[in-house]
């Protein structure tokens, strides 16, 4: 027969064992995150009408779209989370309480051209809270204590959670006599960090024709390196929208203390706009301190109208988004994974001599009963060979059961990492690696 | 602006919040079981290449899959798990340590017309152990303890593992001379249970043109109540292939009740032949004792080539399948999931009154810190409005933060299926939420 040369799609993250073991470590890290602040998980299909998932339109990520036909249906493959839940909070409108707060780790899809660190398939973990008519400042002020605690799980330690407010900001360009280019000003303030002030100015000047003293009010204010809310003080009292946002960035700020995020971990960051039109009040970027280049991990903000394209009813939302599939890529290119961590599919290795089966068996059972993962190897190989499949697959301890130990009722358990030997009784050696294990299955996923 | 109908495609299964957890508890129980046995947990893309998906051919199924076009690549959806795997193990055999042993819950997808509990986006969760070259019959035998583990954590109670042997029928079907038609006649053999023993017969002699004495004897197998090593007896010693396979399923029935399956949940069934080529030594099928209708919930069995279109390496194997998101339509249908179960967002709702929003927040904080789930509750409501979103929710503990707690030094928790409150100090009543919530949290997904 011919043979195929087997091969994953390029783009596409495939992980080998111990990986993913590190990956779903960490996924089940953000889970546990999101519910203690009371999310809902849900998981929505990764296939939509067409219409659907392009009610939002936007020219670049069309463009990115998997899409297929499947008899008279246009159908696409999602690209993100948040368009499936407009499309669910809009259906099931009747069925849901609000604020209604979900989270979601699940695949998306863009057809990007490959790049390193860049996936056609990948993981979005995203949690988003959903109001009915409104919803309070508080929700938008408990957004940065779910990233710092998703984060300081994960094992991260030197990461920094920037707040900007777009009301703030779309007052401020109205303030200073731009409020008809805010936009478009925002999406370039958000590359200051590629460009530098130099080059921010220049096109402000060249392109945007904006006046000296406009791009001196806003170099100053995006640069400004006090006390934030020194210099915001400054136009306070002139435009309300400005004072709508400051008001809501010092609530905000007021609030991040009480819900436990360090001083050293938060910061309010002027120059931040998240250009998106969709943001209208809070926002947020993460960012590791390491690796400035790598831009946001984390982000995120205020909107005003969730499914404004199934409904007139308007449900204001905050949500935020964590690249988990790039994020692993970074920390595993970065060598930020915690190598230590027990990710051996088993944390007992039997391996029966001649005739001892039965016991190997019942042993195993026992010891699952107990809640330790075992495995029996039963394969005819030399003893070896047994042994060092223990310890290709890391499996910490290895159970050796021959004559000698079934004629003295007693197994011999080998502690792979030191290769020390214990012979004793089931009962007696299974309540030692129980605990033993409990150690070993500690430990975040990240070692920073 | 003109408004879309929000929809769901046809055969796509979304869930509710509440029953999502149900799911999700029903995913998690079979991860943690199939971790008891030493397997590791595998993410594989759901897209691949056309020619990856489609190596095995196969009319029926390559009618159903989702294909999609990206540049000048054939793409597709997966539309099991087991093609994966394959792609899988030839691309990083180097790699893997062997046997080899893996499980994966995902989403496949299959075009099928929708009906009544079949659908185009379903979860599948399998297990397979794949050997290098040889792989011992001790992992034929583990399976069913691996089934029963799976379906009683998940709550259920009255079910049935059947398992035959595919090389002793075979071999019957060589001595009793009709080993040319024995795909064809295990296929038949296969509807056993919705065609009855007269059609059964009839087919055998009318399209099949068996003679009487042949067909008596295949009836005489697959309906025989005795014990069915009985009737293998009388073929002994005369074919190889029968002899190996009826010493195979004496091995497995012999170290099943070690493996800990109990004899009400375990039989050898010579009436199940699984009329896929691919199968070659042990098949196993599992039913749900009072809803035979519904067929087989957990299948699966011994092959001999997962690889064979990568590679002339033989690597035979093991492996079942269950399919979740039919398995748990099934039990939702029938009223099995338990109604019981937490399947709230949070544990406690904090209802802070007038000024007590620092005390809440803090109140939260430490909350979270103790392991619980904690949601405030900050909107602007009337404080009726606030209990009720606790009761809708189901969250089973209210928490009041007034001014009269906050002189006490104090907090307020109602229970609320009781309706009962008491006021202490928050240190005392944390601890107690923590073992009333830990009770809550236990339980199985499924109530029978």
């Amino acid at each position: 027969m011919e043979k195929i040369r087997p091969r994953t799609l390029s783009g596409f993250m495939e992980l080998l064992p111990a990986q993913q073991v590190l990956f779903d470590a960490m996924a089940r890290k953000l889970r546990d995150s999101f519910s203690l602040y009371g999310f809902t998980p849900l998981d929505t299909p990764l296939m939509e009408a067409a219409e659907i998932l392009l009610a939002k339109g936007g020219g670049e990520t069309e463009k990115q779209i998997y899409s297929l036909r499947k008899g008279d249906a246009d159908l696409a493959l999602r690209f993100e989370l948040t368009t499936s839940l407009a499309k669910y909070v809009a259906l099931n409108y009747n069925q849901l309480t609000f604020p209604f707060r979900r989270y979601e780790i699940g695949k998306v899809y863009r057809g990007e051209r490959p790049q390193r660190g860049r996936f056609r398939e990948f993981y979005q973990a995203d949690i988003d809270i959903i109001g009915d008519g409104g919803l309070d400042i508080l929700n938008e002020a408990e957004i940065p204590s779910i990233i710092y605690r998703c984060f300081a799980s994960l094992g991260l330690k030197r990461f920094e959670i920037h707040v900007n407010n777009r009301k703030m900001l779309n007052g401020f360009f109205e303030l200073i006599g731009v409020g008809d280019k805010a936009a478009d000003v925002m999406r370039l303030i958000d590359k200051l960090d590629k460009i530098g002030v130099d080059k921010l100015s220049e096109t402000l000047a060249d392109e945007f024709e904006l006046a000296k003293t406009q791009i001196g009010r806003i170099i100053d204010l995006v640069t400004y390196t006090g006390d934030p809310f020194d210099i915001l003080s400054n136009y306070t009292g002139k435009n309300d929208m400005f004072d709508t946002g400051a008001d809501e960035l010092a609530t905000v700020k007021r609030h991040i203390t009480a819900f436990g995020v360090p001083d050293t971990h938060f910061k309010i960051d002027l120059s931040i706009a998240r250009g998106l039109d969709y943001y209208t009040g809070t926002v947020y970027e993460t960012y590791l301190t390491d690796y400035p280049a790598v831009g946001s991990v984390c982000s995120g903000g205020r909107y005003d109208n969730l499914a404004e394209y199934y409904t007139e009813r308007k449900m204001p939302g905050v949500g935020i988004s964590i690249g988990l599939s790039r994020l692993f890529y970074i920390l595993q290119e970065q060598g930020l994974l915690n190598s230590s961590m027990l990710t051996a599919p088993a944390d007992v290795l039997i391996i029966p001599m001649d005739g001892a089966l039965g016991h190997a068996i019942a042993l195993a059972t026992s010891m699952r009963e107990a809640g330790l993962r075992v495995q029996i190897y039963g394969e005819t190989k030399k003893f070896k060979a047994r042994v060092s499949y223990a310890d290709k697959l890391g499996v910490p301890f290895a159970v050796f059961l021959g004559e000698d130990e079934i004629k003295s009722g007693t197994i011999t358990v080998k502690e792979m990492s030191s290769g020390s030997q214990t012979t004793a009784s089931a009962g007696i050696l299974t309540s030692g690696l129980i605990k033993k294990i409990a150690e070993l299955r500690g430990g975040a996923p990240v070692k920073e």
